[in-house]
């Protein structure tokens, strides 16, 4: 019979593209007793998570709340929701998770049209605004803030208004810039959103914290046919996470208790810290790893990159797996390798929430000279 | 400025329908350390996850897994994996849950046939037998095992064997049954299954074990059309809980790192009580806490009661909400209301895995006596 060791995980400093270095405070609240999910107890602990997490993302959307999986449950929610068979959308790819976007949508039965440019790059407002003039009947135009394959920073706020005054709806992919970057989802004009809690949140994976704007929440009124997922159907989830006409949370599915625990946690974190002393600290650190990097000779793959996650190209002659094999071996570092056409090419060295500090920064920094 | 304050829940007695009470040992396993998806020890440890998911399944099928989702997930899983638009479904409708699987075959474009009994009574062989006459184009052949709106506990040996018959593939739903209810994936033929682990297996709710059959897997591989939902969708799945083609994990999406540490425990707790014991302990505790109802004067709701969830009718002139808010104000016990048609007229009380135990039973029916 097969023997099963006791469970004695690492401690490693994740320094990957996520998830990233869980504090012990929030992994203590995970292991807190597990309410029911009609617990008065817990139906406030969901209250005052969602209302924290208005706060990260900057709204007030009443529709602000966690889907109960990870960042590409979130991705699939927008996606689901917001679009029915024979919609036209519109989707930037410059990278892996715009061109996963385009897929998750195509599956729901939509047209997608693609402004695309090449992985590393950003999309230019020029570039978004032709397309928007070519594909005027597209419902909505879908990009990624953050894309963590490439570490790609995106400017929003233009496009945001080229795809509004085109009377489209504006989606964003946060899941690596939210609580690490700035993100402002009713002052950019954001009606949908969806991001993870295992980047800057520093909360172990499990949830897709998520936001509608009463626009978007319309255009799900208006649907003409049934959202093609029960789990993620927002009609019926705004009875449990908004409460319905008579006040009460009509039972959904079992939510992720524990993990809401987490979350709650993680974000009263991120308020006592102050979302703006948060995102200073990943640009003051990226900094200070930026610097170190360039000064060993490596180089960015994107022009603007990402305080929290930096992609940099691996040297001529380097061998990619063995260099992060001694980084875990030796260090307990994990940095991430390349993604797709990335693969080989690239390392992705994520300073993310818990794991964005000074000392993990020089620490990664001797490492990979030791190691290189 | 709102204040937060340190989050505190009540250590309730669970005995409501899922999620069940967690044992310490669960909740410090989900506090261990979190890993990288993609890191050596993290796949180990998801291997073991699978292993021992198959014991308790009582399979040798590869492709199981839990997907990264609650119970209801774990539906849609199979519902989009084994589904095309303009398929048809036999469902077993007898209850909630039922009710359900037909929602979400039918959001995947499918014809979906019923056969149905009132709430609370089960499906005769007979009765699933003439459906599958009446419909031999369905595909597949859908049934709840432990209707978790009613208690009841559906036989499946023959009803499988009828459903092979006609050449369909046979689901089931065990979200409430697996871990503490006979149930024999292999032996009795069933092509596809998923359950929950916050019922008897006694760990948080947020992954939704499943497993499918290499016919199940084969119908997957022959669709004309894409998996309607990327996040669920099997054939990418595989390549990384199988491993694909060169013996790598491929990247899907982040798993919920933490919430696999706690099935894991849960699982190995199953494997050390042995898994006919926990079987047994459910039966016996069955046997006292409805000597003690009935003693009482309650009445169950089905005549074919599961073990583990005990659906009795309330009585009348008692106030149902009055008397839950007493047991979890004055005891921190948690029962469970009736749901949809039963709401208001049944209470289900669950002795689930960890929470299964002669104190609790003793405790609730005490419990029951002072606030009657």
């Amino acid at each position: 019979m097969t023997q099963y060791s006791q469970l004695n995980p690492a401690e490693r400093i994740l320094m990957g593209p996520g998830p990233s270095s869980v504090s012990n405070r929030v992994l203590k609240a995970l292991a807190s007793p597990t309410l029911g999910h009609l617990d008065p107890q817990y139906v406030q602990i969901m209250d005052e998570t969602c209302a924290l997490l208005r706060e990260v993302f900057q709204t007030q959307n009443k529709m602000t709340f966690p889907v109960s999986g990870t960042g590409m449950a979130g991705m699939e929610t927008l996606a689901v929701n917001l679009l029915e068979p024979g919609d036209e959308a519109l989707v930037c790819v410059n990278g892996a998770f715009g061109g996963r976007m385009k897929d998750v949508m195509e599956r729901c039965g939509a047209i997608v049209h693609t402004v695309e440019s090449a992985w590393g790059e950003i999309i230019t407002d020029e570039a978004a605004a032709e397309a928007i003039a070519a594909h005027p009947k597209a419902k909505l135009f879908a990009i990624v803030h953050a894309e963590t394959s490439t570490g790609a920073h995106q400017p929003l706020v233009n496009i945001s208004k080229s795809a509004h005054d085109a009377g489209m709806l504006f989606l964003v992919d946060s899941v690596t810039s939210l609580g690490g970057h700035e993100l402002q989802v009713d002052e950019w004009g954001i009606d949908a959103i969806y991001s993870g809690t295992q980047k800057n949140l520093s909360c172990p994976p499990g949830l897709s914290p998520v936001s509608f704007s009463d626009r978007a929440l319309e255009v799900i009124e208006e649907r003409k046919t049934k959202v093609k997922s029960w789990y993620l159907d927002v009609s019926m989830l705004r009875d449990y996470y908004m409460g319905n006409a008579s006040g009460g949370r009509a039972y959904h599915h079992t939510a992720p208790i524990n993990m809401t625990y987490a979350l709650r946690e993680a974000l009263i974190m991120v308020r006592e810290e102050g979302l703006e002393n948060r995102i200073a600290r990943h640009a003051e650190m990226h900094q200070r790893l930026r610097g170190g990097l360039e000064a060993m000779g490596l180089k960015y793959v994107p022009l603007h990159s990402l305080h929290n996650l930096n992609c940099v190209y691996i040297p001529d002659g380097t061998e990619d797996a063995a260099v992060r094999s001694r980084l875990l071996a030796e260090y307990d570092i994990e940095i991430g390798a390349g993604l797709g056409p990335m693969a080989g090419k690239a390392w992705r060295i994520g300073i993310m929430g818990h794991a964005c500090t000074k000392r993990n920064v020089d620490l990664v920094l001797a490492a990979l000279k030791e190691v290189l």
